[in-house]
């Protein structure tokens, strides 16, 4: 158990950025939020997923939308709160914690945000390992927790308590009403028992997503490579292999808000002796990094889009023509890469026509 | 309190064809699935609202969705139980009895099927009056009754409980449910004490359905004309007021599924000494009808087309080209024509921008 500082919140930030591969929204805008609740005098524990007794009810908390809308639409706060407490009446159980449903991008600071304004500590683990488009693309799905019932709420207070057959199709129905309250809402959804907790979801990403950031900060300070710092210190995660798969300059970013969802592609032409065009494939997060039409790296595992100079990632909505970057790729932890998981959100998820190859393997 | 017979069912479907004024969908396919349950030996009892006690809770059941879906998604009846039976649990408190919110259409007819399956009296009134293609539409939220708590239930069991800032809200929200669900689902909304019943309601409209289809059965039996005889008979009603207002031939008709809704419009050249052509302006149900750019009667009062020869009412999905027609209108009860309903459901609730004048003053 340990209190989030703000120091920890600005590396989170970062680290959510490079863990949200593009997607999940911007972290910076769930920070600030976090920062306020704090400068009231608030306070963020984190429970290490260890900590978390087996028999009660922990209630994820998160966002949902496009991030294109998210940064324009910018939540009180209180609109997640919303869907937790309601989750719990229609539950008629209290939660005893709260947790990230994704480590990526602005979802990795809401809860935080639940966690100030409720006093409820949160769960350092989630069930993505990263950012996903889809919300049936968790390891608790994978491995056996419903979804549902599932709240979405707007900031109107406007409601909605989904169950559905499967989380494929709560994904549908729940993407359908956060369209018509405007393009994004804030859910609460996949509660479950601590047991579930250790059982189902990706651990210590809370920690990993400060870690990130602390390593590349402290690396610039140092007058160290940031990304050749990170590469060494992935190795004590269960991230544990990652490199520098493309040097580049963005020469071309096709990028629509369609169906609820940033579609897209990014084209980035290689320097320092990279030869040839790098194109990324987006849905919300970068999923298919090729060259020549030869695979670099493929979903689930990371493909991060960073800047050149300063080594900071850079998310679907802020790519542009013109940058400098350094694409890396990360393995993501083996419970992310069984064959059931894969099913869910490995390529053939994302109608990808690609066998899955664990980026260790494409070196 | 009466019980429901096989004559009544089917006269109350060309009743409430009539009072669906085009919309509502075809009340045939709800009459089918009430009469197999009667089949089985099920029987459906009618409550007058002056029988229902005050503090029970009354669930008012219905189908929701396009009626050009409804004739191609046949339900098994379950799914409206499904709505009543979750909208129950989630309030902690059992139904006394179902009503419809709408006379006309295909939602005159579930709500009995819900009786017949649960052994649930139904309750003789509605908060339509007719069919309207909105939720908010009704004389329950015109005084002061919450649409919301809401359930949205499909063939599948996937649900949606909704809670909304407005019945208008309710009414968007549910509606991309519906369309995500596949155009067509089953509701349950309006939860209401026996009081609000007698307060809010149109009453009798049940009996007055099958008033209508029995008045039009046995004049054609004793060789009567039988619109004549429905128009002599309506003065018995709250329906005080009505008469033919064009004689024709369908020579257009533009008709589109979108949005959730059918959308579009009918020409129907004059006859028998009626001149021009009058255009019928359709949103599921027929809005106004003009002819030369004259109002010849407007929402909410009834327009209703029906076959020349057999005078059976002609739903939108089952009006084509040269078909020879006669167009009915008729005066609603003043419940429905106060300024307060006016706005919700006169002209302005269509963003038609003619001013209501009644259809006796429009002689």
């Amino acid at each position: 158990m340990w209190q989030v500082t703000k120091q920890d919140l600005m590396d989170l930030a970062v680290g959510a950025a490079f863990l949200g591969t593009g997607g999940g929204g911007d972290p910076y805008v769930g920070r600030l939020m976090v920062q306020a609740a704090m400068d009231e005098g608030k306070t963020v524990t984190i429970l290490d997923p260890t900590e978390v007794p087996d028999d009660v009810l922990v209630i994820p908390t998160a966002m949902m939308g496009a991030p294109t809308v998210l940064v324009e639409k910018i939540p009180s706060g209180e609109e997640a709160v919303a869907s937790l407490r309601r989750l719990e009446k229609y539950l008629g159980k209290k939660a005893y914690a709260t947790m990230p449903i994704e480590c990526g991008g602005i979802n990795s600071t809401i809860p935080l945000l639940v966690g100030a304004m409720t006093g409820l500590p949160v769960v350092d683990a989630d069930g993505m390992g990263r950012a996903f488009p889809e919300l049936h693309m968790e390891t608790f799905s994978v491995l056996g927790v419903r979804g549902t019932p599932m709240v979405v709420t707007n900031e109107y207070g406007d409601c909605a308590i989904i169950e559905a057959r499967d989380d494929k199709f709560m994904e549908w129905i729940s993407r359908g009403v956060t369209i018509r309250m405007g393009g994004a809402a804030y859910i609460a959804e996949y509660a479950m028992s601590g047991a579930d907790v250790k059982r189902t979801a990706v651990p210590n990403t809370i920690s990993l997503g400060i870690r990130i950031g602390r390593c590349l900060r402290e690396a610039k300070t140092n007058h160290e490579n940031p990304i050749d710092a990170l590469l060494k210190m992935l190795p004590q995660t269960l991230y544990s292999y990652g490199r520098v798969i493309w040097r580049g300059k963005v020469v071309d970013v096709q990028r629509e808000t369609k169906m609820g969802w940033v579609l897209g592609n990014a084209k980035i032409e290689g320097f320092d002796g990279w030869k040839g065009v790098m194109e990324i494939q987006v849905q919300n997060e970068n999923l298919i990094a090729r060259v020549d039409g030869k695979v670099r790296a493929i979903v689930p595992d990371l493909i991060c889009i960073m800047e050149a100079e300063t080594a900071e990632p850079i998310t679907t909505e802020y790519l542009r023509y013109g940058q400098r970057v350094v694409v890396v790729s990360v393995a993501v932890p083996p419970i992310m890469r069984t064959p059931k998981a894969l099913e869910v959100f490995g390529p053939k998820g994302f109608q990808i026509d690609e066998p899955y190859t664990p980026i260790e393997q494409l070196a």
